[in-house]
Formats: C-alpha cells, structure tokens, sequence
C-alpha cells in the first residue's frame, strides 16, 4: 500500500458522521491526500473532530472547507445535500470533483446539479456499508472493506474524474459498480429502505404495547426482534431524509410489500398450512443466492 | 460440573432437530441421565441420529422411544404435537414428565393434554434459542447458554415435576422464566413471530422482483435486507405451524403492525418529515434497554 500515488492533494469532507469520518480514517491510512480538511455544522462534532485527530484541519464554515479542495465528499442527511451544493457551488476551484454517499441518488442529483458549475465535476456515490451507530467517534477505516459503492455519474461525465472517485473507493477495499441513478434508488428502496422502515416500525408497535407485554418483548428479544432493534437504532435524522427523497421508490416497494403480507395475513387466518409452507419455503433459495454472492 | 446428580434415569427426546438434538448434546454433556433415547419420523434423520452418537438407542417408533422414560421432551413442529401426544399416552409410566419445546403453548397444551394420563406430569416449555438451521447435525450443546426458557404449567401440575424440568434448562445453562400460556403466546407473536413472518415476506417480495432487481437485491443485501434473509431461512414448516396454532395473538398483533405501517406510509406519501422524524427516534431508547435486559 506504501507505493500508491497521492490521489488528491486537498479532500474536503462534509459531513463527518460515520461514514465521513470512516472516509477520513482511509484518506489518512492509505495517504491517498496530502491535507484533509473536515467540516460538520454541529459545533460539538468540530470539537470532537479536533479531538480525534482524523483530519488536517477542522474548518467551521463550509465554503472555507472547500476552497481549494481537488476532491469534496458530502456526507450528510440527504435532505441536506442542495444547500449545500448551493453554498460550495460560488467556491470550487476549477476542475473539482464532488461526490456524496447519500443512500439515495436521483433526488440528489436533482437538488445539487444545478448549484454544481460545469467546471466541476459530479460523481454522486453511494458506499453500501454503515451500522447502526452514528458520529464522529462511530467510524472505522475497515467500514468500506468487501462492501460495495455504487456511482451513478451521467454519461456526460468526466471519465477521468469518475476513474479517481473509483481508486478512493478502491483504495477503501472496496468493489465498485455504476448504474443509473433511479435503479439505484429502486433497488436500495427494497434493499435497504423498506428494511429499515419496518424496523423501524416493528419496533414502534412493541414500544406502544401495554407495560408488562413491552418489558417482556425486551426481556425475550432474542426470539427474533433483537435484529430489528439493532436495525431500528440507525441514525433518525438520515432515515428520515431517505424516506422523504426516495418517496416513489419506497412507495411503490412498500406496496408490493405490503399486498404480500396481506397474502400471508389471509392465508393464516384461513388456516391454509399448505399456502403458507409453500411461500416460506421459496426463501430459502434466496438465502443461499445471498451468501453465494458473498462467496464469490 | 461433575458433581450433579443424574436428573433421569431415561430421557425419551422426540423429534431431535436443531433442538431437540441441542438438547440431547446437553443431557449426555452434562450426565443429566443415565440413558437418552432418541426419536425421529424421518429415516434418514434416524440414521444420521446413529452416526452422531448423540443417543444412546435411536428408535423407530415414537411408542417404543417412550416406554419407561422418566422425562419425554418433545420437539416437533408444534401441529404433530397432538398426534404425538395420542401416540405416546397410553406407553407413559407412571410419574412420567412430559414436556415439549414448542414456540406456541396454548394450542399444544389444547391438542396434547387430553391424550395425557393423569399419572403424568406436563410441563409444556418453550426454550427461547435457534438458529435458522435445522436438523440434527445443526445442533449444539451450547444452544440454549445464556438464553431464556419459558415454562407454562398449569397451577395444578406437581411442582417436583416443574423443578426437575427447571433443573434440566438450569443445566443447559438457560434461565427460567414462568408465566401463562396465553401471555406467552402474546409476548412470542411480537418479539418473534411477526418479526419471522416480516422476514418471509419481504425474502418472497424479492423473490418476486423482475430478474435484473432480484439479482441486484442479492448483490446489495449488505445494506439491510441480508438479516431479513437470515431470518427467513428458518424451518418452513415448523413456522407454518407456528402460525396456524398461534393464529389468534399473530392476526392481533399483525393488525397492529399494519396499522403502524400504513401511518409511517401516510407519513411518507404526505412528506411530513418532522413526523417520521419523531417515530424514528421512540425506537432508540427500545434498543437501549433490549442492551440493558442482555447485560442484566
């Protein structure tokens, strides 16, 4: 790893939460930038970047993070993201290239391209990796290993400047693939999206029930519902965003979703073992396809 | 260890998958009899049975298994309960404990108690630990350590006989709880039944995907989906009996699901942020104190 070039001189991180300040972590373990520059609006957060020490300078300003910055990562709620975008757009330099990490790409895109000037250029990403855990002091340099990225660049796109957001990426350990952005959103929305709101809700309904039921659920977690409420801890606040700026995806996921539980519903209240059996079986398959292409 | 005294002198284990095979690692493990006999319908599970040497006699039929037996433990899908319970009965000893391992309680307690003579003991238990494989070379000795058991005799059952059983999962090294069937079956159809049926369902909806989604889904399961499919590997049939027999406390609590589903749904369609936000944020604290329960 020592003989690999320097591939920014100047990355600015936007956004430090778990997954910039894992990103930082890499930057400064692979010296794949000579100054990494950290920006979070949360004065608290600044304090605690200062603290750990994963980045060069701690900038309180966004348009100060980015001036002079040869690569800019935003890392933020995905609500977020054409504020931004607004904000750095007047204080690129020449020849910048963005990228983001948000979970969902087209109404990014959309929110951010038009503050973007054509001397930059735009790469929008989205790393498959994370846990439920959130903050500076939640990142890992290995977060990215054997997981996924996903660019969804425009045909127009710089080719070089999609080449160099493939290496940091890379250099993170981790496999990168491009697809446009609205199958990008699709297929996060049953992958992820729709996971992650029925945690969120399952969770939900066992915090409304009556006192002792609740303390038992908690108490006999273990059943199966402790996975949700792992899942279930993730960081509201970008959840929320993902929702609100996936909408159409999620619905339409959420839809399918929702007349197969419906399916299910009717086949046990008719008693149809046979019905039910056959379903739950064809998830095997399924599974194994999962750990398959982890294998390989 | 060493100086435990023998629980049993012979223990009949019917059905000897994930957990009944667990348990009779256990009971020889830890010398809790002085002969275990163990039970399968299934041929070539007899035959792996004997190539384990986990029992000390594998028997054909379920009648012969029981004959002289001090403690029958029977796990089964929970629909074969009573069919087993008919079976065996009238082969009981006198002062024999039966209990069984089932996930539901109320309608096994229904469909085996009649068959139950008076001069045996039944305790029925529900040993909260799996994994989503199945079949005896998936189980372990150390399946049940750490984790609950439930125990739900009536008021009238020999409370020598609750205790020895009590001892048995002691052994294990579960702790015991006691409580009604019916509690129990509300309890387990939040924290684990509708948490599975989530599972299989939203693995089917996938399943279901156009060819290109579905292949993506797989690829991309690292982002949330991938527990869900871990989870909807478990044994089809005995969750098909699962929901047949606990019907009544799934369909209660899956309304309740639903209808917390469709308010986050409305929530998202509507774009109101703030209140998906708020949601988001009531699950956190669940997750604390299911944390809090396991380290207690």
């Amino acid at each position: 790893m020592n003989t690999r070039e320097v591939l920014f001189d100047r990355v600015a991180l936007i956004g430090a939460g778990l997954i910039g300040s894992s990103l930082a972590r890499v930057i400064r373990r692979e010296h794949l930038a000579n100054h990494i520059v950290a920006h979070s609006r949360r004065p608290e957060t600044r304090t605690r970047l200062q603290e750990l020490g994963i980045a060069d300078t701690v900038a309180r300003d966004v348009e100060t993070a980015v001036n002079g910055a040869d690569l800019i990562v935003i890392s933020v709620p995905v609500g977020a993201s054409g504020d931004i975008a607004e904000k750095i757009g007047p204080h690129l330099k020449d020849g910048a290239i963005v990228t983001d990490t948000g979970s969902v790409k087209k109404s990014v895109i959309r929110a951010m391209s038009p503050y973007l000037p054509d001397t930059a250029h735009f790469v929008p990403g989205h790393p498959i990796a994370g846990t439920e855990n959130s903050g500076p002091d939640a990142g890992f340099a290995s977060l990215f290993e054997g997981r996924w990225c996903v660019l969804t660049p425009s045909a127009e796109t710089d080719q070089k400047a999609v080449g160099k957001v493939i290496q940091l990426w890379e250099a993170a350990g981790s496999k990168v693939d491009q697809m446009s952005a609205e199958h990008h959103d699709m297929v996060l929305a049953i992958t992820s999206h729709i996971p992650h709101l029925i945690a969120f809700n399952i969770v939900g309904t066992v915090a409304d029930l009556e006192d002792d039921t609740k303390m038992e659920a908690v108490k006999y977690a273990a059943s199966g519902f402790r996975d949700f409420t792992r899942i279930a801890a993730s960081d509201p606040e970008m959840w929320r965003d993902v929702f609100m700026e996936n909408r159409e995806a999620v619905l339409e996921m959420l839809g399918r979703f929702s007349e197969d539980l419906s399916g299910l519903q009717r086949a046990i209240r008719r008693g149809d073992a046979h019905g039910l059996e056959t379903k739950f079986k064809r998830t095997r398959g399924l599974r194994r396809d999962v750990i398959d292409a982890e294998q390989a």
